[in-house]
């Protein structure tokens, strides 16, 4: 017989249909009437499956009464509707069988653990109600992210993840080499022949790309080897770019709203019982906030008008504020949590304080540059109008300390059939958190990587963090 | 006024509407009878649009008649239907704008270049027809992987890309650091505090999540820093890897059957003319091999079978075939292409020449291994059920030389609830190179990796390769 998902039988399945599934017992219930109650949960969904197994079952006394929290089990049975509240469907057992024997005690049981601790055994803690349903909406999310670019007929380019030449000139970069450790051998002896890095951005690439193909998007891990322990730092996290060829700074804005809503709108119809639990047990506000992302349209200012409100603003903050600094997280949150109350996008920053690459505005200050600001996690977009004139790019990266030569092919899409175009940038794993209300990044990647932690499983639970 | 994009225009504008593009310049043509025709690219799709210029136009004679191959433009105009054969529909142009104006002439001209020069300037090759249509191709493809596992309700998992452990005891690992290079300083002074290496297969992590979710895929990037100079070889390329708990390997054979044949299928309807002009002008055997692909059962033999089969071929082959050697290239394309002129799944390999995470089967010998072979290229998929007995996998672990210590955590998914479980491995860039027909997948991969090569643009046109 075909397995079937717990996830349909809830949703489709009807009263008097057999089925089969396979999944794992989270509690077992033995009834003084001669019958026991196992909770099942496969992971197609939050909720687990009642299953009522009489004790007329042949393997009754000797293996299911012996069955402990976490085995495997392959269960054929009728469903039917259920008595108790709670589901509708659930099913009356015609065979239990259990696909593998263990005799240690599974290391996670019914009782809560912090999910600090869970840290440690990444391997299992997929098999938690938290982990996993975050699990599900982050699948959701990326396919949702996929189809949204894919139906405006955006091309998906995988730009590269090792790379020669590092994007924005910043630090904090992974080598990549076949080099023996301690080896004095120069960059000529390795694999190809120069110094090689994991890329932090696919921009650039994905810039050569969108000045052929039109409109493309990058969706990839990307890295960054700063030794920071906080809340919402990985050395290793994904990241969505895309990149439109002909397109000023406010269609880059428009195609940065449109997106957001599109894909939350998607989220909130494909993972409404995930996120119900996420509102229920992790953070009372998701809900809430993922609605007003959708229905709220975005308040769009300059960065000098975002200055004149926040010096104007009757509170008091840690970090100054002065036109030339840039804004820290407490400016944006006042922004568009208290001043606006929604999204806001904030354009036209000064150009000290943003990269190269960004297109000079013509009162010689400030750069087209964007960021969408969203209540509850402040920053989540990053983009600008990319500086489409040789001269003007030039010189800008000269001031910025930067090679041209290493450069020259960046330039050489300056140099030949010149075009505006303009991207953003969204970091993944913080949309996730942002979505499921998950207080530490590191729950929301199935396997994070953080400083001193590469490992699948491992004795220590964490380090002190800064949020 | 809103672009739209040439793709729209041809399947759907209709004469007498008004639109605007952007796109490259392609070849202008004046006629002495006071106007030109442009054929201009947006890389929405592999055809041109043609814009009707009359000379009453103001930019006439001082740009127009001066643009070159190469240029980014900007036309708005009225939509006619054509006169000449080729396209339904030209634009008679009311305005045409150049947006970036270079003194230099274009490096890829009209006339055809070698893929090989191409490769040199892969910042500007996907300006050309047949490098666009592949990443073209490329883009649906990753969305039709997407989607077929999506709609089947698998859970997107991404995998690490850093990983302190090595998939197959196998070596050719990149190391990743942040440790100065030629540093005597020890890991434990590195960013992770062990040696780190790119990953080489999301395998064993998807095993762990599939052990809790049910029914994953991962899809992202994978590494082999092998010193190979072939057409068929890159040091960075993307896997699709499903993992299902309570699988067997029959239907790990079925689940690889139907993968391929839908998103094959699907592509079909959605490239119809990029595959059309692969087949036109690359390999004249793509649109038949993919048709095949689809409507052809595929056979399912042993390893034991395939080997009786080709001890009785009428063919002199250069290696060997012996019951407990791996098959050789030239077997497996015999056994597809002239045996059974088709897809074959070639199933229990000898446990000798496959990884220690296989299933043992009964006779001892063998193991629960697959790979499906497809006339053309061989070998496309490679897959098998996974030993889920601890004390089995425990000793096949020690007898491939490998320390249990190391993999506890894999032997963790093996102690607690372990189940039946079974996945396979299908390279995306391989199967893009069959899929086109393109010879060499370096011009399968935007920015190819390989010995030697991680800059976008090089002096250096390529190695000689074997094939």
């Amino acid at each position: 017989m075909q397995r079937s998902l717990i996830n349909d039988i809830l949703n489709q399945g009807t009263a008097g249909q057999t089925v089969q599934i396979g999944g794992w017992l989270r509690t077992r219930r033995d009834s003084r009437g001669g019958f026991s109650f196992l909770e099942i949960s496969d992971g197609s969904c939050i909720h687990t499956l009642q299953v009522v197994v009489d004790a007329s079952l042949e393997n009754y006394e000797n293996e299911i009464l012996k069955l402990k929290t976490g085995a495997a089990l392959i269960v054929e049975g009728t469903l039917k509707n259920s008595e108790g509240k709670g589901q509708r469907l659930e099913m009356q057992a015609g065979s239990v069988m259990q696909t593998g024997v263990s005799s240690d005690e599974f290391p996670i049981q019914k009782k809560r653990h912090s999910f600090e601790h869970l840290r440690t055994m990444q391997h299992l803690r997929p098999r938690t109600n938290t982990i996993a349903a975050v699990l599900r909406v982050r699948s959701k999310l990326s396919h949702a992210i996929h189809s949204f670019f894919q139906q405006r007929s955006f091309h998906y380019i995988q730009t590269p993840i090792i790379t020669a030449s590092d994007c924005e000139g910043a630090g904090h970069l992974f080598q990549v080499t076949t080099l023996p450790p301690g080896s004095q051998r120069q960059p000529d002896a390795d694999f190809f022949g120069l110094p090689t890095y994991l890329t932090v951005s696919g921009q650039l690439e994905g810039e050569a790309c969108a000045l052929a193909l039109g409109q493309i998007y990058t969706f990839g891990p990307t890295f960054r080897a700063e030794n920071s322990n906080t809340s919402r730092h990985l050395a290793e996290f994904w990241m969505v770019e895309p990149e439109v060829a002909f397109a000023r700074l406010d269609q880059n804005a428009a195609l940065a709203e449109d997106f957001l809503k599109a894909v939350t709108s998607s989220l909130l119809a494909s993972c409404a019982d995930d996120l119900a639990f996420f509102n229920q047990r992790i953070d009372s506000g998701v809900l809430e906030r993922l609605h007003n992302l959708v229905e709220q349209p975005f308040e769009r200012i300059t960065y000098s008008e975002a200055v004149q409100i926040l010096e104007l603003a009757d509170i008091r903050f840690e970090f100054p504020v002065k036109w030339g600094s840039d804004l820290q997280s407490e400016h944006e949150r006042y922004l568009c949590e208290t001043h606006f109350g929604g999204p806001v996008i904030v354009t036209d920053y000064p150009k000290e304080i943003k990269s190269f690459y960004m297109r000079l505005n013509d009162d010689d200050k400030t750069v087209a540059a964007m960021d969408v600001l969203a209540p509850g996690i402040g920053e989540i977009i990053g983009g600008s109008e990319r500086e489409e004139r040789l001269d003007v790019l030039s010189s800008r990266m000269q001031a910025s300390g930067l090679d041209p030569e290493e450069y020259s092919w960046y330039l050489d899409l300056r140099r030949y059939g010149s075009a505006p175009h303009s991207g953003f940038g969204l970091g993944l794993d913080r949309f996730v958190q942002y979505i499921t209300g998950m207080e530490n990044i590191r729950d929301v990647s199935a396997f994070p990587r953080t400083p001193r932690h590469a490992r699948v499983h491992s004795a220590v639970p964490g380090d002190q963090l800064r949020s």
